[in-house]
């Protein structure tokens, strides 16, 4: 039988150089977190459909692997439609595993709870180049904590890991939901509206502010409230990077529509990380930063890379996720790094993982005698033992071959041994 | 909606103290083979059905978990079974995956190839303690080397992995699929009584050598068969380690039954790996050694520890299985280490992974005063650039029962920051 030599669609084979690239990153990130006492948890990649569609996943509930049941639960002749097929899926993100796994072990786990996870998670989107069906998530949550410890903690690790890979002069945008809200009240628009307008105020981006105008009137708001509330945004065009201040001034003009303690939280958060943070790079406060997913109750945050158009990490503060799901809230705060972009850029960049010990290659000759065999094993183990790699393999018969690519692999001391 | 909290059944959720463990295992194998010069590779967890239902897969090929289709190519009306339903399904294996990658890839992967995999599989096994649905493996295997080079490696590799994870006295048992035969037809079995011959000899851990005698003799083998089959392997019982002598006495007695080559092979790497291992463990010849999978075609190995019934990993050579997906033979060799056994050892024995770096825990009261909280975060920020571990956290109302959970957690330096 022939074998289809391909994965399969829209998902990859990672070769040795990504591969080790890979693990090198996810070790930097675990080591980093370690350092601010988050834990690493592991949770199954199938999980119940019932709480993958929960309505918390958006779109993503659309792209679910759905995995066929077993056995007597499986009765085809009676199947009416996909539901009486399927129980389970693939998990599409890290965060109703997470939610499902802190409801069952939280009274085992430490108050407040940060975790660390790395995994795959799987999503039937259309493939295209450079997204795949397959891919690693790498969330970083504290469950527990209230105050803006969490957020400061969050921002000062990520930014840390991605220092030490080696990323500077990025931005992280912050902004909180409750002032993208005050915003479009302080303007007039209902409250039914405003998804609509945040959807809109979201491609700011790529329309730029006066695409965001034409988009609103089109959509036919009032063209006063357009004009109060695009103005709002008008203001951040000066070269300094808008920071804790820009925040003060844009509260103190939205007045009442601001709930009490925003500024306190934004610019605490904003100004503690200016003074204490190790990576370089800036923090700046951007209104028009919107986040997708509605689960989001206050703060939210975005990574952005100058090599990179779009974003390369984000999160916020979702104080009413855990309670959908338990019935208790449970304030939650986390930042989810975009890890394949991040490895993108580092493959890009050439990046790689060098041993940082000396390679050896030993080429043996067909037939070693048994003895001479022994003298060479023990020659290579006494290197490794002294934490040195050495790579022993047979002479091939294009032995010029064979050399080349030993040491375009690295191998820089390439040994012959022949049995005279 | 309410959240099932439990995890898909037979799935597990991994706490943070096994995760960190978990995490360790990898790192110790990782860094120990790539001092042996492999790579690292990763597949995607679905594969096609087409290459799981291949036959190679034995039993485990009736533990797929099958992904439904989806969009267009899902047409329930006209689904006659499972098969018009589902194209691919969860990876039960690593090999499988492995031979699919190399077939794609050869032509840019240096020869022979030596790869590590670490990664999860699926299998929809009967739940039972201990033993989970979704669970990691860890395969070694090294394509394109006919040489003894390929099992002396791998043995030396795993048996030093194993010595860094604190494993010490256990015994690698290792045999060759030719003598097994030989020893059938020596004993005058016809060559189609092969598989259920050794499926009996395979239970002599379990029911010793009278229980295969009894066995044999009730499926209908002739007495004189049975005996003469019986006593080849009744010789081992002296005190002494049955090493390269022991080979040398079984096939001088089988004869012209050996094909030539197998003694000085199996002699070869067991008195190599001796004069030059690492590790504190026996290579002792077991000609009872059967090894399930049909593919193997010469030396098959595995790891007894005296602290656990079963086998904790184990491989072979299977020169054979790749040409029968790609049509052209490649001489292959593997090894598979039994990861979630060792982690269960290593839990038992309350093995856990020590971060070297000091701890620190920064309790701070609720409403600390934004000024002083930068000069906490400071703090804590610089003990972090000297590797050291913070973990700052608000301040619980119960702080006796957080600082004991903390101080469980190897939190040694708990400090408390007040606003006064």
């Amino acid at each position: 039988m022939e074998l289809i030599k391909k994965p399969v669609t829209g998902m990859k084979d990672v070769m040795p150089a990504e591969a080790e690239l890979r693990e090198h990153v996810m070790n930097v990130i675990r080591d980093t977190y370690a350092g601010y006492g988050f834990r690493q948890i592991e949770t199954p990649a199938v999980e119940h459909l019932a709480n993958l569609n929960s309505k918390q996943g958006g779109e993503n509930e659309k792209l679910i692997f759905k995995v066929l049941k077993r056995g007597e639960k499986l009765d085809l002749s009676s199947a009416q439609d996909v539901s009486d097929l399927t129980e389970e899926g693939l998990r599409y993100d890290l965060t109703v595993p997470l939610v499902r796994f802190f409801s069952a072990h939280q009274a085992e786990l430490p108050s407040p709870f940060k975790a660390l996870q790395m995994g795959s998670v799987w999503r039937a989107d259309r493939p295209q180049r450079g997204r795949f069906r397959q891919f690693v998530q790498c969330d970083i949550d504290i469950l527990g904590d209230p105050s803006t410890l969490a957020e400061t903690e969050l921002i000062l690790a990520t930014t840390r890991a991605l220092g030490r890979l080696g990323f500077s002069g990025f931005e992280v945008r912050i902004s909180d939901r409750r002032i993208l809200k005050a915003m479009a009240a302080f303007a007039g628009f209902p409250e039914t509206a405003y998804d609509e307008v945040f959807i809109i105020l979201d491609k700011m981006d790529k329309i730029g502010i006066d695409g965001v105008r034409e988009e609103l009137l089109k959509a036919g708001y009032d063209e006063g409230q357009v004009e109060k509330y695009t103005k709002l945004f008008g203001v951040e065009k000066s070269d300094e990077v808008p920071g804790a201040e820009a925040v003060r001034k844009l509260i103190s003009d939205l007045g009442d529509f601001v709930e009490a303690g925003v500024e306190e939280d934004l610019t605490g958060i904003m100004e503690c990380v200016d003074s204490v943070k190790d990576a370089d790079f800036d923090l700046v406060f951007d209104p028009t930063l919107v986040r997708g997913m509605s689960y989001y109750t206050g703060t939210i945050f975005e990574i952005s890379m100058p090599e990179f158009g779009a974003s390369a990490g984000g999160g916020g503060r979702y104080d009413k996720l855990v309670g959908k799901f338990t019935g208790q809230d449970v304030p939650a705060c986390g930042f989810s790094i975009g890890f394949e972009r991040i490895i993108m850029l580092l493959m890009e960049r050439g990046e790689s993982t060098e041993l940082k010990s000396k390679k050896h290659a030993f080429l043996i000759e067909k037939g070693m005698d048994a003895e001479k065999m022994r003298a060479i094993m023990k020659e290579a183990e006494e290197l490794r033992n002294r934490g040195e790699c050495v790579l022993t393999a047979r002479m091939n018969k294009n032995k010029k071959f064979q050399k080349e690519q030993l040491a375009e692999q690295g191998y820089e001391d390439i040994r012959e041994f022949y049995n005279n």
